[in-house]
């Protein structure tokens, strides 16, 4: 199966692309030359990261029949110094609101996540070290 | 440094993602509980890497003093078949619009990106082969 993302160049650095039937923006800071009026193209990937395993965290609980609400992933992420500048380590931190007796369903969705459905995650692990945390919020 | 994005849920299969002073925000097609109102996850990466490549072009070419127009970079990745799914190959195609004796400082900008700038493109080379190719459209 093939995913195709087609991109055009604006103007300054903003770029925009074409993601099947939706248009994203991207630009960079006034340090890079853009106008900061779009998220910079790297950090799409952190966004990418997030996105990913937040989707497999519902999946689960969904499947699990785990109420919860105010699902929140950040992601931290380290870069290299050097060029080409990489994110060499990530810290990924959960944060949900659900009974704290459901504090071992969620963590097992992190894992399921982590280890077999998040695809991203498995590219980050390539070239990043990847720690998580998990803070339940009281419901 | 580090780079910092958090990304909330919403409903469905829908996150917003902050990004620095932007939001973003994604969604998954039917076919993953989705409602398709956004970029699904995995394909901000493809974002991220044309986009990282576009603005080492565009960077190079302006130090360069070569004049261009109808930059496009089109990725179009293979996705592994199994769990956690992948981009195995990305095949990264350049079209621009330029003169035909600048070829060779376009091939040299796409070089650079390759082996010197382009972070994002270090960071795809770790769990995918990535081809490139260029196309010179007439001015």
């Amino acid at each position: 199966m093939s995913h195709i993302v087609s991109t055009s160049y604006g103007s300054g650095m903003s770029f925009t692309s074409h993601i099947d039937s939706h248009t994203l923006k991207m630009d960079t800071s006034a340090s890079d030359g853009g106008h900061d009026t779009a998220p910079s193209p790297k950090k799409l990937m952190l966004a990418s990261l997030t996105g990913c395993t937040g989707v497999d965290i519902v999946s689960i609980l969904e499947k699990m029949k785990v109420p919860f609400s105010d699902l929140t992933i950040t992601a931290i992420a380290e870069l290299s110094e050097e060029h080409p500048k990489i994110y060499h380590h990530v810290k990924l931190e959960y944060r949900i609101k659900m009974n704290e007796a459901d504090k071992p369903k969620m963590e097992r969705a992190i894992q399921l996540s982590e280890e077999k459905y998040c695809g991203v995650m498995a590219m980050f692990r390539e070239f990043a070290t990847i720690e998580t945390t998990l803070e339940i919020l009281a419901n």
